[in-house]
């Protein structure tokens, strides 16, 4: 009988979102009466930007006619959406980014899911803890893990623990690896990366000629100013690191999806012979051998929101959950709850109060205000004692919710 | 410096497609007056049919609005659409197939080249010649290569020749590999397998516990009564195979993007303690670790060619490209070429005139016919002294292309 990954049986068995998924059917069912409020898993709430919406339903119309019908696209996506990113995305922030070091895709998680098939399977990788699951699920699917530790960390994967006594600002990895996961602004914790904080990691990976892999999906939500919107606004980043980027937080794709990856020419990695092989080549060559191209129709949605009204307004959405975001954080430390992030991103990290861990925080914010959360340790063993709200509900939701909260609290 | 994957250097430089692209652009440029009448790529030129605009129009107005407003939907589908593939694509053929053992995806493509990713890496391969590039390069990036044979096989690879001599019918691996990939309709022969000789591969599998990655691209061009649909019409084949299939030849969805892959509950591979362990949980693994899910317009889009009128429009287009296979197949037979495929499947395996190789066949059609076919040798030796051509051109181009093959011929 063939055999399968043996990696894949090493996982805990089900992605923690899905988990968190089943205990909320669970408990609807027994409640079918509480009126939930939903602020665990990172799902946007208000609708497209009305830009976006003409944008897709002239592209539908177009698909219906022979004359204008659109088949096939390039693999890396259409130029007219490439353009406009590298202009409004880059360009216009002093970045440059030509449109052939932009790869359009169905989506972020796709593509960080993706991007280590083009690197070899023995190579060393850090990641923050806490952490987005996928970083390190992929990386164990693939044999980097090592083997599972009891709490919860993986034997081959360092950890770079973000923690109140840090600041949230990861420490340098002690041993060199060859790949640094970074997201910033930070899922789970909502904080950020000032651009001197960002700039050690760059030169620390020029140094050690590692790969930063940057997860740039909140980036819409930063106010302060110094906090970089791109990695490549570090000098010498280009050398060092690919950014993902992704409209469901920006733009509210999550269920249209797409997202795109910027491998820049001058990112080397090193051959079997010790040749220096650019990534976007082997980028290039994975997508085109095992994707094809992401859907016409949201590529034209996502080219209408780098007009001048598409922009206005999916900054208004973005107002629309900031504001949230200042609502849950003021109303959780009026109720005396200590909380990080929300300010340059969605989420908020809100210790739990004393003698709750995470689940047990989580819990009782379920089964007595009827509030979805995510147990801050299911992000790995530094995300304990926390959970997790996003702020993608709407103002109403929020408000109820804060209200619960400030009665429990 | 951090290593790469060393497998993807030893690929050569460019994907099939895409160097044919360049060929075509280049003789383009020279000659920017030619009227190109394209049938190399696979891709489609009739509009979307009705139903599926309709949907999707209504799908993207929901988006517009918070109350109908969609986001992350489940990775491996929305339910109304795996329902609705259930009871259509294999219920009312007598096939069983539960809508959990359905994983929407962006394409076949996709799923065809990550559904490696859950076996072990050291499998054994087993592919037809001449054979979809994709099943090679996918197996090759994972180490399954071996070395790169002067006629362009790979020495890790067992290679199935579909030649004239045995009818484009593979003979059964000699030695027993642990994944065989079967395209039939044929990608590119055009030919089909009858029941009896799809059964001999199911047999085969079963006896030898080998995995069938079945690719049902081009079902929907079946018109012989003696060709199964779906392997799983074969008595066993659920306990052997997986099924792939794909809305871009059935519905012309090449650029909207959608296909699902069928993993039924009976499907067992072996773990690395000796236990077996379902293939459906580990591609479920996989996708909701490394994908998110379609985009919910598309898969509107798709649900609404499961009603009577989709169905009828969806035929209408699908024999306008069987019409346009009938023609091309005839007039290349009066012109006394050999042709084979063009009556299951909307591709046409020509063999090129006495004297001519794959590439000079394809030059000649492309320098004096302006027609773009794709040389038969580039989908493996096997395939050396055959050009594909594809019926999804308009009427008027295949009739334009046809004269001017008769002239030429």
């Amino acid at each position: 009988m063939f055999e399968i990954n043996r990696y894949y049986t090493e996982l805990p068995k089900s992605y923690l979102f899905s988990r968190i998924a089943k205990t909320v059917a669970d408990f609807k069912s027994k409640h079918p009466d509480a009126r939930i409020i939903s602020m665990g898993i990172g799902d946007v709430t208000r609708p497209i930007a009305p830009a976006a919406i003409a944008g897709m339903t002239e592209a539908v119309k177009a698909m219906a006619s022979a004359d204008s019908f659109v088949g096939y696209g390039p693999e890396q996506g259409h130029a007219f959406l490439r353009s406009a990113i590298a202009e409004t995305d880059f360009s216009s922030r002093g970045i440059d980014i030509a449109d052939d070091e932009i790869f359009i895709s169905d989506g972020a998680k796709s593509d960080i899911g993706n991007f280590t098939d083009i690197l070899d399977s023995r190579i060393k990788v850090a990641v923050t803890d806490p952490v987005y699951p996928v970083y390190v699920d992929s990386n164990v699917m693939a044999g980097r893990g090592g083997h599972l530790l009891p709490d919860g960390r993986w034997s081959g994967i360092s950890y770079m623990p973000c923690t109140e006594s840090n600041g949230f600002v990861p420490e340098l990895p002690r041993t060199a690896p060859d790949v640094i996961y970074l997201c910033y602004p930070n899922n789970p914790t909502g904080t950020a990366l000032t651009r001197h904080q960002l700039g050690m990691f760059v030169d620390y990976a020029r140094r050690h000629g590692a790969l930063i892999l940057f997860d740039a999906a909140y980036e819409a939500y930063i106010e302060s100013a110094d906090v970089p919107h791109s990695i490549y606004e570090i000098e010498g980043a280009k050398e060092c690191a690919v950014e993902f980027r992704s409209f469901s937080k920006t733009a509210g794709f999550t269920g249209l999806r797409l997202g795109y990856t910027v491998v820049p020419k001058e990112l080397y990695g090193l051959g079997a012979d010790g040749s220096r092989v650019p990534l976007r080549q082997l980028w290039l060559r994975r997508q085109t051998t095992k994707f094809n191209g992401a859907s016409y129709v949201i590529q034209c949605g996502a080219a209408s929101l780098y007009t001048p009204e598409g922009r206005e307004q999916i900054q208004q959405t973005i107002q629309y959950y900031k504001t949230n975001a200042s609502v849950l954080r003021e109303a959780l430390q009026q109720a005396g709850l200590t909380v990080y992030g929300g300010v340059d991103s969605p989420y908020i990290w809100a210790k739990s109060p004393a003698g709750y861990g995470s689940e047990q925080f989580f819990n009782l914010l379920l089964e007595r205000c009827h509030l979805v959360t995510t147990p801050g340790n299911g992000f790995g063993p530094s995300g304990e004692g926390f959970v997790r709200l996003t702020a993608f509900s709407s103002h109403q939701a929020t408000r109820e919710a804060v209200s619960r909260l400030s009665n429990l609290l």
